[in-house]
């Protein structure tokens, strides 16, 4: 029989993540490579009370076919919960906001189009927006994000002009880093100048640890900006749950993708976390997601600092979110290191899936939100270990 | 803001169906225009005693990220449903069998490329290849469906060939018709001699009256189908749950696909609907869909028998499913029925929206699952009004 592929199939291939985090299936290897949130966290609970209600008293209702928009009190809820004001109309329910980004990809990506993309950054819009075969421009960053100035010469100009930049502005996926709020006004002002619309994906801000994350960049110039918004990180991700807020000039063809690509997002869900979150339950539990995040990545700051030290090693210090960044010595590359560290039973990322440039190899992504204390201590001393010997050895 | 749209966000268009049921949300209106399944269908019982066990049993598990092919258990049950030898390593859980035509049309359609399907066709699958923007051809076909003589130069040949034949054979939307177990056989031997891939779509299947449906396409050729099925219209649509079973050629690419669409399908859905059917739930539960179904229909077909008696109006008289697709007069249109008939309060949808070449205006289609009887018996008396009062008018 012959199948033939669409050539935009030659670019799906499998994530890296994805095989890396099938060796961290092996009995006894510590993993510090995934990107789950803690299941500590999720409110197993409340959502048992809430899909009993839910069923008892809209029953059919929840199980029938229905709006693509989403549940319209949901959406409602969401308006309110963002902190700028969203008119609900704007609110697009999404099957997680990864969904979210394949829609974006579909309405706004033609194959060839340039997009925007952070230096690193998040593997999964790589991979949402690939299909569309866009040409991906990397812009410069430093530890506070975007650079301003890079803006103007990578969005280029007339008919090639960039379709978005695309940017995770807290506790970025991979690097953990904060774009604060000077350099959020910087970021807008000079998208706003370029007429370069902007696409935010949020799904960590609320993870904060002792400031409040600065106010979205769609709350700073509502009409450029198409934010992403999900409650896989404040909630739980098993029920696939996110939402679009969308300017009214790509609303419509967002919703209209949303309907040929899975009709609507499971109203089951819907109302189980609208019922979930109606009484600002999430006003009393996600400061118990910052609480036990922050200790965790205390511990691993910790750790990093007794294990690391006159290592020549450099990571960030997340103020929030789930993850953290390290840049191994000169001549190091962390996709050897991962070889050996499986072996001594330790598993992360290597950076270099997160460049949409020349990837540096120097670079690797920790999570510290899954393992335990011990685990994170155990983990990171071996990782030493591993940096030392290969030192010693390249001093030889 | 400058928001440049994808070249394909021009295909994407409001459904026709979706804003006739719009009309159908006036208070008053009989609506027989719907694809929606009968809510008294849904064992809302069932699923509140499944949705407590698997968040008492498996709560974490249930609400974390999951695997992008579908819970193993699932896979492995929807093998076993499957009325021939089907490799669990095969199933991919879809997010509503829409989703699976998203993923079909991303891995194997490129822009230009020809799409065969059968006339009329399920809108659904329109909507979900089109923004890949492929050429649809549509084929021939009569009461059993897809006329087997038509597809070698419907197919074409060389790099023109058509990537695969879109196929409904079981109680189709629209027109409720079932290919029957000899052209399903023609049908199978013609594409594996043409090397013609199908893509079967089987949401219907077990929706039979008196007659089991004979074997799925892909039962009879394995390697050259792409099946779909789906849980919405025996269990319920609003978890949105369903599945593609995939040649290894395929497979891979559609599961990458898939991963890059929304991760992975929600895990606590696929819990759910696993633990519903586990104990053979389904066998009890599809013969009360199946006799409610039925009395549907009889009394539409009654209806239609009684009040459109010397009327020159032709219609199906399905063996299963959920839609009877009705023939207007010659001169007829149905899209200036609507109109009359929304003014005396029935919807139906016209059949122009189900033809990807030139529509028969005077077609159109009816659902009888989920108006009552004397709703059927009314809303048929007054279309049969309005046809008579037409074809007066039509002869003075």
């Amino acid at each position: 029989m012959a199948w033939t592929l669409a050539a935009r199939a030659a670019s799906l291939n499998p994530s890296v993540i994805r095989e890396i985090l099938k060796v961290t299936e092996r009995p006894g290897i510590i993993s510090l490579a995934g990107g789950l949130p803690s299941p500590k966290t999720f409110p197993v609970d409340a959502f048992a009370r809430a899909s009993a209600t839910v069923l008892r008293r809209d029953g059919e209702a929840a199980l029938q076919y229905a709006a693509s928009e989403g549940h319209r009190p949901l959406r409602e809820a969401v308006a309110t919960l963002l902190p700028w004001e969203v008119d609900p109309d704007r609110v697009l329910i999404t099957t997680g906001s990864q969904q979210g980004l394949d829609l974006i990809g579909k309405v706004l990506v033609d194959a060839g189009s340039r997009v925007l993309v952070e230096t690193p950054t998040y593997l999964g819009a790589l991979q949402a927006f690939g299909p569309q075969e866009p040409e991906f421009v990397p812009v410069a960053c430093d530890e506070r994000g975007v650079l301003p100035g890079e803006l103007a010469s990578a969005a280029g100009d007339g008919a090639g002009r960039a379709r978005f930049l695309y940017v995770l502005p807290s506790f970025q996926n991979p690097t953990g880093r904060l774009m604060d709020d000077v350099r959020r006004e910087e970021v807008v002002a000079t998208a706003a100048e370029l007429g370069l619309p902007l696409v935010e994906d949020n799904p960590y801000g609320e993870l904060w640890y002792d400031t409040p994350t600065p106010a979205p960049l769609a709350a700073r110039h509502p009409e450029g900006v198409l934010y992403l918004g999900s409650f896989s990180k404040v909630l739980a991700p098993g029920l696939r749950l996110g939402y679009l807020v969308a300017p009214p000039e790509v609303y419509p063809k967002l919703l209209q993708a949303k309907q040929a690509a899975d009709l609507h997002t499971p109203g089951f869900n819907q109302r189980m976390v609208h019922e979930v979150i109606a009484d600002g339950f999430l006003d009393r539990h996600v400061p118990t997601i910052r609480a036990l995040y922050r200790q965790q990545k205390d511990a691993m700051l910790a750790a990093l600092e007794r294990e690391f030290a006159g290592l020549d090693v450099a990571w960030t210090r997340p103020q929030g979110g789930m993850f953290l960044w390290l840049r191994l010595p000169p001549g190091a590359d962390s996709l050897e290191l991962l070889d050996a560290a499986v072996e001594v039973g330790v598993a992360f990322v290597p950076g270099a899936a997160f460049f949409a440039g020349e990837p540096d190899p120097r670079t690797l992504r920790l999570s510290y939100v899954t393992s335990t204390v011990g685990q994170i201590d155990t983990a990171i001393a071996r990782l030493a270990d591993l940096v030392r010997d290969r030192g010693d050895r390249v001093g030889d």
